[in-house]
């Protein structure tokens, strides 16, 4: 199914630090001729990639502890307009609330100046063994502060 | 990234008439052997598409009218448990609240009778070219009420 | 880019053992409401692992050994006609020539009688670590012998 | 299933003038940590879609006619190496031969100067309706040989 009614959002690229190009690839779009739904999450997905390389902590490298990884909790997506093959667009990211161990992201996609989509995931960390969250480690929540709110 | 956390849900197989069995693919699972976030939306487009199978109406071709198509405005999913590759899984649907010219579907993926994933998605009924919503047609209304409360 | 012209094979369903049924998904249909090119390799996928299956050992659990695991060295696809959104399919597999350390699969994408891609997947079984071939192990070689010549 | 095995290859970046790079994303690699098998068919493509774009005719804008539209006919992939999460790679593409109808690519996929993978995309030039083969427009034959054998 297609994903595309007009609404309203009042996000805009200078509220985001991160900006990573994307290009719509022939097999995103669906017989409509737009992006098939489910891949704005994956776009998402690749904001926060580069999120995390912008802060300077690779995923999994640098990430990924013994006790404890980052496992996707929520998802959330609101589509105001279509992208089109072979649109250029950039995917933004935002660590909007850092809680004890969880992480909650703003994304939106943007077409020159217009949000195509917005939303949230929301990132707990937690031990891989027990599915129990664990705080997140200090170096994390420090650099994205310091990357979110350069002093 | 990697979509795991066990938290609660109150979602039971039995609330919904709509079970479609689909397995994990290889392709769907990601380095962590677990199901991408993103396909597990993709999971729902699948039970939606059944759900019009079910009440006799497919997608495009009884759905898509001259002045009205069906667009998704908003997806939420919230993680439950991941699944795993190979896995049997059935992806629940069911059309929750109907508006004027909104359906929101509640779906659920369980893995016998756990549930991984629930969430929602919701549809506007819009015109393709103005992209302003229009009245849901009575025959997807009637299709929908007699399905979800068969007299 | 599509994949659709129509040209000559000579396979036919009987030819092979394992049918493997699935429905062509929206998100694997493009702009020209046909399947794009490569989700077929997918779906070749999708054959061979049924065919483990029907052959009695699971993948990874039964044909991953510490010193091999099983690797696509060679993809071939011939398209003949376009699966289209919704079409019901099978896909079917058989291992047309096994040798010393490699098992050459031919397989084949059918609607009805109609095939609408073929093509073949080569495998070889090699040590994941030092990525030289090693020899089949033989319960591999005699499940596929059985399953392809019963007595 | 995995695609590893280090086998030959003889070819080399500097046979190619279209390079296009690309990241793997985490969606595209699988439970071994490697690119998925069939991604690197969309790879290939994404090549061919730059590949259009720089011989100065994009597709479907400039390339689909009334009577004519390009068709995959057959694809192959050879596979090297694999290709982990995150790499930097680049997709290279050549039209190789260019027939009456129809146009065989050669392409390949580097990081840094190793081919990882290789393979050729025969596509046809056909009517859409009647899936016959019709000649190729002559300024898609000019701008190939425009784009590989600059004068």
């Amino acid at each position: 199914m297609n994903s595309a009614l007009a609404t309203k959002t009042s996000l805009t690229r200078s509220e985001f630090r991160l900006h990573h190009p994307l290009r719509v690839r022939w097999a995103e779009v669906d017989a409509q001729n737009i992006v098939f739904n489910a891949h704005y999450l994956a776009y998402f997905d690749l904001g926060i990639t580069e999120y995390w390389r912008a802060i300077g902590l690779t995923y999994p490298d640098q990430l990924v502890y013994a006790d404890g990884d980052l496992f996707v909790v929520k998802s959330l997506v609101n589509y105001h307009a279509s992208a089109l093959y072979d649109n250029q667009l950039e995917v933004c990211a935002r660590a909007a609330r850092v809680g004890n161990s969880s992480i909650t992201f703003t994304l939106a996609i943007f077409r020159g100046e217009e949000c195509l989509v917005d939303g949230e995931v929301v990132y707990v960390f937690a031990n891989p063994a027990t599915k129990k969250s664990v705080p997140l480690p200090a170096r994390l929540r420090d650099a994205i502060t310091n990357f979110e709110l350069p002093s």
